[in-house]
């Protein structure tokens, strides 16, 4: 809780609101949505718990109420008149995005669980490194047979093609079907052709 | 536990431990990690708890050792002399392992917390049809501009556009540069513009 929160006019319950769903983000990013509690919440929101239990009753009305409440600001959507600019200055945008302070906590809340731990994030570089170095030849022999530019890095072509896959499980919730992974795997191979995934890429994507 | 693994050679501690991982990955797809017990893992495999709990110690030991022994298991890296079809296979490899009954057990454990519940679920795809809405006219200008195909589908670049970073968040659990956000929105213009967003996609990516 901030203490521009608590200043901010609207009366008791508004403030009370403001300082749950503050204390709310707090808690999701530090204990991630199965570690966060009821009780956890109100403490730090300094309020009696019977107050977040009588208005949420559960942690998923607290959870949705949080997102709701960050999703009601509008995010910056660039206009420069150029669709590369455009598209750099929005990606930078989301990265900053769940990578920061509250919209990180959501996200981190909402999708971690076992990365949340070090062991695990490093036993996980070293499955993904093995699973890298399997499927390389695929794109290494696309690179031999002159299909792809010489200095491709195979590893991010691989990370391109699998992403969307993932995002459409975790992130968006959707199911995946077969037009789903064709449209992956097309997307990974158009970025590749264009020199994108090459270890010094041009300055912008080759047309 | 499968009767395949009760009948597997290699003497009382190997079948111990086939059915302890065994176990683990079944508690894991139903509970997630964070809902996974050391005891509820020792029960479904028919061993007492102390075995688990002496030979583990930990919930993150039996997860990793779980992983590892999927990790083992080579998986099917296509190989047809075309890096488009190769793509498209391995995408659909994919697809159905992180959808399918161990990979996506482990997959759905580590990474889901809230998605698990279909009331978060449902309003995730509130949450996203809203912020995609308000990303749409950056593609529909592009569009306009005559720089990407009309039939861009621009829900489609958005998600390809998000999806790296968000894998890296995720999924390999690594950091994100300035140059990785670069790369993420590259790919999806890349894409983008050889019509691999169409809503009539060409039955390849056009060069």
């Amino acid at each position: 809780m901030t203490d521009e929160a608590i200043q901010r006019p609207g009366g008791r319950t508004a403030r009370v609101r403001t300082a749950v769903l503050a204390a709310t983000l707090q808690e999701l990013g530090e204990r991630g949505y199965a570690g966060m509690s009821l009780e956890g919440v109100a403490q730090r929101a300094g309020v009696h718990k019977t107050t977040v239990y009588r208005r949420w009753a559960t942690k998923a009305n607290l959870l949705l109420d949080a997102i709701a409440t960050l999703a009601e600001s509008e995010i910056p959507v660039p206009d420069t008149g150029d669709f590369v600019e455009d598209m750099r200055a929005f990606a930078r945008t989301i990265a900053a995005t769940i990578t920061g302070q509250d919209g990180g906590a959501v996200v981190r809340g909402l999708f971690l669980g076992a990365t949340e731990s070090a062991a695990v994030r490093d036993f996980l570089h070293g499955f993904w490194a093995t699973r890298f170095a399997q499927v390389r030849p695929l794109v290494q022999r696309a690179v031999e047979r002159g299909e792809l530019p010489a200095d491709t890095d195979a590893d991010e072509v691989i990370k391109h093609l699998g992403a969307p896959l993932y995002y459409r499980l975790l992130v968006t919730a959707d199911g995946i079907t077969l037009a789903d992974a064709d449209r992956a795997a097309d997307a990974a191979v158009a970025a590749a052709r264009a020199g994108v995934f090459a270890r010094h890429p041009p300055s912008r994507p080759k047309r």
